[in-house]
C-alpha cells in the first residue's frame, strides 16, 4: 500500500425527504445563491422544495450552467455573488452544476484573474465561499470531492482544478430525485462511475487489499443493478444503491494508497471535444481498447478483476483477460452505450486529429506508469474503431 | 437502504514516517498534552518521534491510561490540562488511550460534573478541545470515530458516549508502529474488527448493497491476512491492511444506512466485567453462539455471508448456515483465540450472574430487532459453554 492522506469533510444527508434537512444545515442568516442547470429542477419541483427548506433566508437563483460548465457563464454568477453580497452557494443539479459551483466558490474571493484558478489547477486557491449541493444526477462524484472541471469557451480549453477548500459542506442525496431522469443519463452515470473505479483499480498491484475489495464491490454492484436501474425508474432500492456507488467511486476512498491511471479519461476528453459525444460514452469507447492494449502492464490486476468481478475461472490467463475485457464492453452495451467509434459513424479519419489534440494538450505521458505515449494512444483509438 | 447521515471529518495520514507530518498538522502555538498508556510508546521510541515532530511547542505528558480507561485516571488529566492551560490533546496509543483522550477533550470545557458526559451518552457535550491521535494498536477504530467507552472504577460502571465534537482532527497511522506489538494484541485487534463488522452486517437485509460489499470485503481481508499477520511481525503489507481494515470497520461508513446489532458487544462486556477476559476474546465467545441462537432472525444475511465471505455453496440452507458459523469460530481459533467459556475454565455457574448483570444494566431488549430478552441472552451464553 502506498502512503496516503485521506480527508473528506463533506456531510452526506441521504434518503427520502433529505431536502427538508437543509434548514438545519445552513446558518439562519446565510445569503444563498442557488445554482441551476438546464431547468429540470425548476420543472420537476426540486427547486420548490429547496426554496421551501430555505425558509425566510435571502435566496437568489442563477440559471443555465451547461453540461460542460463554462468559465464565461460562471463568471456571471461570480459577478452576481459579489454584487449582491451573497455568502453561501447551493448547487442543485448534477456534476456540472456542482463543478460550476466550486469554481464560483473559489473565484468570488480570488484576487486577480480567476482563470488563474484553472491554470494553477487549484494551487492558488487560498479562500472559498462555503458551498453545498443537492444532487439530482448521480454520476460524477462531485458531491463528495474537491475537484471541478471547467471549460473556457473562448479558447476551447477544458481544465480541472482540485482544492480542499471546495469540498461541499454538505450534500443532499435523495434517490427519488433521480426518478425523472432520462434513461440516457442513468446509463451515462453508471458507465461514468464504473470507469472512475477502473481508473483507480486496474493499474498494478500494491497490495491495497481494502481498496481492491471496495473497488470490486462497487463494480459488482453496478453490474448487479445496471440494466434494472434503467428499466425500473421508480425502484428506490436500485436508485439508492446507484447513487451511493457513484459517490463512493470518486470521493477519494478507493483511490487512497493505490496508483491511478486516468488515461481513459484523457483520451475520452478529446473525443468529446472534437465529436461532442457525451463524456461517459467516450469512456465506454476507450476503456475496453485501453485494457486490450495495456494487457501486459495491467496483467495482474486484470486477472484479479476477471476472477473477482466476473468470476472467470476457466481458460488460460490470456483467455481470462480477453473474457474480462469482452464482458466489460458487453456490460456497457447492455446499458445502450456503444463501445466503438463505428456506432457513431466515425472511422479511421478521426484518429490523427484526436492524437494531435492529445499532443497539443501535453498528454504525452499518460497512465499509472506515465508511459502511454501518443503512439500508444493511437493504438488505443485504433482498437476502438 | 435506510436514510442516513454520514460525516467523518478526521484526516488520516497513513504510512511510513507519517509521524513527521504532525508538525504541519498542528498550530505552531499549540500547547499540547500527550496522553499515553502503559509505557510501550515511551520504551519503543514512538514517543521520542512524536516529541521531535512537535518541535519547540509547549508539550506535557500524561501517563498511565489503562486498558479500560477510568474516569478517575482521566480526571487527573483534565486537572492538568486546566491547570497548565493546554489546548490540544494528542493521544499516542491504542483505542483506550484515544477513547480516554476524547473524554478529556469533552470534560475540560464541561460546565458541571463531567460524569454527566457519560450519563447523557454525550448529548450534553457542547464544546471539546481539539484532539488527535497516533495509533499504535489497530483494533477499535477510535482513531476515526467519535465514540468513547469509559469505566468509573468507584461504581464499576462502564458507559459509552458519542459526540461529533470529539472526532480526532487527525490520526497518524504508521503500520510499522505495530511491529513490536505482542501477538495477543494483534489477534485481539483482528477479532475486535471482525466483530465490529459483523454487528453492522449480520442483521437483516435492507438492500444496502454497497455497505454489504464493503463489509464482506473487510471480512475477507481479515480472513486472508489474519494468521499471517500474527506470524510475520514485520510484514508491512499485512500490517498496513490490518490497520486500514480496523479503521474502516468502525468509522461509520459500513454502518451508514443499515441496521445495527451490537448484542454480541453487550453480552461480551458483562464477561469482561465479571471475569476480566480481554474485550475481543469475549466477543469470540459470544458471536458464534449468537449466530446459532439467532439463525432464523439473521437467516438471509447469514446465508449471504456464507456465500460471499466463505464461498459455501454446497448443502442445504441449514447446512450452509452451520458451516458459516463453524468457519467463523475456526477463524477465531486459528488466531489463538478460544470461542468457548470452557477454555477459560468457566462453566454453567457463570451464566446466571452474567444474565443478572445484563438485567441490572438495562440490557433487556438487545439486537437489531430489540427483541433479545434476558432469556435469549441466557441461551446465547449457554451455547458458548
Amino acid at each position: 500500500m502506498l502512503n496516503f492522506t485521506f480527508h473528506n469533510p463533506t456531510k452526506i444527508v441521504f434518503g427520502t425527504n433529505a431536502i427538508e434537512r437543509i434548514d438545519e444545515l445552513l446558518p439562519a442568516d446565510a445569503r444563498v445563491l442557488i445554482l441551476l442547470g438546464g431547468g429540470s429542477a425548476r420543472r420537476n419541483g426540486t427547486l420548490g422544495e429547496v426554496r421551501a427548506a430555505l425558509g425566510e433566508r435571502e435566496v437568489q437563483e442563477f440559471d443555465g450552467i451547461e453540461a460542460n460548465p463554462t468559465y464565461e457563464t460562471l463568471m456571471r454568477a461570480v459577478e452576481q455573488v459579489r454584487r449582491e453580497k451573497l455568502d453561501f452557494l447551493l448547487g442543485v443539479g448534477g456534476g456540472s452544476v456542482i463543478d460550476g459551483s466550486k469554481f464560483v466558490a473559489a473565484a468570488v474571493p480570488f484576487e486577480g484573474d480567476p482563470w488563474q484558478i484553472m491554470l494553477s489547477h487549484g494551487a492558488e486557491v487560498r479562500h472559498a465561499l462555503p458551498l453545498a449541493s443537492v444532487l439530482t444526477l448521480p454520476a460524477t462524484g462531485s458531491e463528495m470531492n474537491c475537484g471541478s472541471v471547467i471549460t473556457r469557451h473562448e479558447s476551447k480549453t477544458k481544465l480541472a482544478f482540485l482544492n480542499p477548500r471546495v469540498y461541499p459542506v454538505f450534500s443532499i442525496l435523495d434517490p427519488t430525485k433521480t426518478y425523472t431522469l432520462p434513461a440516457r443519463q442513468i446509463a451515462n452515470g453508471i458507465v461514468d462511475a464504473y470507469v472512475h473505479i477502473a481508473e483507480q483499480y486496474l493499474t498494478y498491484p500494491v497490495y491495497g487489499r481494502v481498496q481492491d475489495r471496495f473497488a470490486e464491490g462497487l463494480m459488482q454492484t453496478l453490474i448487479d443493478i445496471g440494466p434494472r436501474c434503467l428499466n425500473e425508474t421508480e425502484n428506490y432500492e436500485l436508485r439508492a444503491n446507484m447513487m451511493w456507488v457513484t459517490t463512493m467511486a470518486l470521493n477519494g476512498l478507493i483511490g487512497a494508497g493505490v496508483p491511478h491511471d486516468w488515461a481513459t479519461h484523457m483520451l475520452g476528453h478529446e473525443i468529446t471535444a472534437l465529436h461532442e459525444i457525451d463524456h461517459a460514452r467516450t469512456l465506454a469507447i476507450v476503456l475496453p481498447s485501453m485494457l486490450q492494449v495495456r494487457r501486459q502492464q495491467k496483467r495482474a490486476k486484470v486477472l484479479q478483476y476477471a476472477d473477482r468481478v466476473w468470476q472467470l475461472r476457466d481458460g488460460d490467463e490470456e483467455q481470462r483477460i480477453d473474457q474480462a475485457i469482452r464482458r466489460t464492453a458487453e456490460f456497457f452495451e447492455s446499458l445502450g452505450i456503444p463501445t466503438r467509434f463505428s456506432a457513431y459513424g466515425l472511422g479511421t479519419e478521426v484518429i490523427e486529429p484526436l492524437v494531435e489534440q492529445l499532443v497539443a494538450h501535453g498528454m504525452t505521458e499518460l497512465g499509472e506508469h506515465r508511459d502511454i505515449t501518443p503512439e500508444i494512444s493511437r493504438r488505443v483509438y485504433h482498437g476502438a474503431l
